[in-house]
């Protein structure tokens, strides 16, 4: 067995597994590698390049995967025979490049994960079980472009009870996610708005925008949301903000920013205001807020919600608000755009809703995130002096500020190789740069229970050598 | 009780009825009706404009809606009360302009309609209660952008083997719609690339590229499908067909012409074709011609399939093949799209074309829509001879060329003043302006079934006054 040296480069945007990878599968492709050939051993490979093993596994199972090369038993891992490798190269198998190897994630403190054992199984079965039913004439027919009108009436008495939003069903559209209610948006609008987005933001949103070329500027975000003093703010005709939450830095926008903004929005007929309302079922202490729009009464703001935080992001079931002006527009050019939410689980969704089960689940999931808020927190706290905790008690996630000296890159790194995966805050910002001195951290935490959580935050403060405080 | 004169023009390209709600709801609105007053009868009404009671209904259906007017039983409409109408000036009820009145319609001759009494209904039901399993780990964890790996495996199988289509499970993207799909063509390729479009052809991408302000030019359909030699084709980037059966004209692309554009495509790294196959599951007699995308060897075909004509089109699924270039480069650029489909809804259809039951469904659906189609076929030709059926013997429509001396118009509004929904070819062409010197009417079958079918033609008979050779 020869050893491989490769230049892997620890501050590239890339990595470390997929640079391995990359190299590994080029020396195959190029002949460097031939067939049959054995490569090193995890051991081996992991001291002589001085990476983690995990690093060299997640690149070999992507290997593996490809078919570039073989795990043998007991033996170790060879380059794959030439044939097989002229074939895929003819059909390549593609693998999203965000992928990583299942077996070297053991917690997932990723953002979008909900509570799996809460989820409401039997009560969602049995609804289908009565929703899909001969006798229901309307199930095989187009329900529209808007959507199941009965979803959309309890949707719009939900909005108004907890969230202050004032609407009728008529003004709502059920799509898909926020990726589609925004591509839905930029059809609505022209070509020439210029959209403002929070900075640092969710970043879906800004991708979709430059996905269509849209026009998009970077607005400020301060201790208390999207800046109104941000001097680009009147560049912009579309406002794109997440005042319930902001989301990545967790602050809950006070009444008087709020004011401000739709002051801004008044000044101007083709100025709106998208508000992004997408955990707000979760908040921990205090009053809850009301929905920004609940404040507009010129018809400026466009409220977005979503049942991806409350029940599932794999139900794919979100909506929009739209004022009565913008809606008789959408009427106009774009009702040909049937709604693209399965016209069963819109059914199954309304009577969740309306036999009073989604209020139940919700008190339920409240209680439950709250326990995992507070256990996250405590473990957190006693991690070390050099953490703080940024961001209010609301939603699914807290950011963490690590002032040990490390950076985000490193962070995110170590806490891999001991399989634990973090975002850091930077790929929230426009240039994917961060703005504070020391490195955040976000940590999701709706998707492990309470003992995942002190064992994950355990194992990140050996990751980040943090059992002396530094 | 008033008459109330209105001047309705029967040219206008808004239907009758719908200019009768305008007037009224304007009068209303002004003050030329007042709250309570009495309007005409539908009998009165309709002898004194000389239109159908089935016109009237309709717009009287649509101002009770809105809460304009009233109905009292035994006695007649009357305006509304004024407070409601202040109610609903500040937060008005928009309708689908798309809706007609339910009461109007008796048979419903649409193109997107499925045969409602075949739906499998007892196994979709069984089929929900297995997938929706608390011992399913992956059932809330979101399953990347392509959609669930299973079904696409089942997809690729499944086109294989039917359809002579040529892909691996990670060629295909999985999403809610043809409108959906188009957006993702849209945001793949750049902002100057030109589509080059069927006229006539399908409306629902048309209206997608325009909303998005794509440039799209029209290319000539002639009896073979889209015609290779239209001056205007090589303006275009990619071209749009539908070549297993031409919508809206029904035919059936041969080789030959297959063979040209394909060569079209190949004379230049930026152009492609995409193939939307959307009914190809239904031909009704010779063999089957397998999709275009086989005879690609070059990666320039984009295939397009779906699930709405096979088994609803409330499912919301269809999906699209790339070609492995693009699907490089859809990895690189669109990744973060989120697959648009419930995952609960993906792993019923996996386990549906798994375990043998989408073939069972599709053999059953061929034979009942053969039938209705022998059946329509049937009673038009004994209908009269002004009529010539036009298309192959394929897909859920047919169409049906008027000799008699009337307009599309007239052919339209006459059916629908007894009742039947029918749609001329005009809607279906880029200036909405039709080639050919008889007016062309599409009849879907699908959602009738036989005796609905015998019916609804002779209906259209009466309507048409075609009870004598004319």
């Amino acid at each position: 067995m020869n050893m491989l040296m490769y230049d892997l480069d620890s501050k590239n945007k890339v990595p470390l597994h997929k640079q391995l990878y990359v190299f590994i599968k080029n020396d195959i492709q190029f002949g460097s590698l031939v067939p049959n050939q054995k490569l090193p051993s995890k051991r081996k490979f992991s001291e002589f390049l001085k990476i983690s093993q995990n690093t060299i596994q997640a690149a070999y199972n992507q290997l593996i995967d490809e078919g570039y090369i073989v795990s043998v038993e007991k033996k170790g891992y060879y380059v794959s025979k030439i044939e097989n490798i002229i074939k895929l190269d003819n059909n390549e198998i593609f693998r999203n490049k965000e992928e990583k190897s299942e077996l070297s994630i053991l917690f997932d403190f990723s953002i979008n994960g909900v509570d799996r054992y809460s989820f409401p199984y039997s009560t969602w079965r049995k609804l289908y079980k009565e929703i899909i039913n001969e006798n229901d004439k309307t199930l095989l027919t187009l329900s529209g472009f808007q959507g199941d009108e009965l979803l959309r009436e309890s949707i719009a008495h939900y909005l108004h009870q907890s969230r202050g939003v004032n609407c009728s069903a008529n003004q709502i559209i059920i799509s898909s996610g926020t990726e589609f209610l925004v591509q839905l948006i930029i059809q609505l609008f022209d070509r020439k708005t210029v959209y403002g987005l929070e900075n640092p933001g969710y970043e879906k949103p800004r991708l979709v925008f430059k996905a269509n070329d849209c026009n998009i500027i970077p607005i400020e975000v301060d201790l208390e949301g999207m800046s109104s003093s941000d001097k680009r703010i009147n560049e912009a005709d579309v406002l794109c903000i997440t005042p319930s939450h902001q989301f990545p830095t967790g602050t809950i926008m006070p009444i008087n920013r709020r004011g401000q903004l739709i002051n801004w929005a008044n000044k101007s007929q083709e100025r709106y205001i998208i508000e992004d309302d997408y955990d707000s079922e979760f908040k921990y202490s205090g009053k809850p807020i009301p929905a920004l729009q609940g404040l507009d009464s010129n018809g400026k703001v466009i409220y977005l919600g979503s049942f991806s935080k409350s029940l599932s992001p794999t139900i794919r079931i979100s909506y929009m608000v739209l004022p009565p002006k913008l809606m008789q527009k959408y009427l106009q050019n774009l009702s040909f755009m049937l709604c693209s939410v399965p016209l069963i689980e819109q059914k199954v969704l309304y009577r969740f809703i309306n036999d009073g089960f989604f209020e139940r689940h919700l008190n339920k999931m409240r209680t439950l995130y709250r326990k995992k808020y507070d256990v996250l927190v405590q473990s957190v706290t006693e991690m070390n002096s050099n953490i703080e905790i940024l961001g209010a008690d609301a939603g699914l996630h807290i950011l963490i500020k690590i002032t040990n000296g490390m950076t985000e890159r490193e962070l995110v790194q170590k806490a891999f190789d001991r399989g634990i995966e973090v975002h850091g805050i930077s790929r929230y910002f426009f240039e994917s740069v961060p703005r504070s001195e020391y490195p955040i951290i976000l940590l999701g935490y709706a998707s492990m229970n309470e003992f995942e959580i002190k064992k994950a935050v355990s194992m990140l403060r050996e990751a980040w050598l943090m059992d002396d405080d530094f």
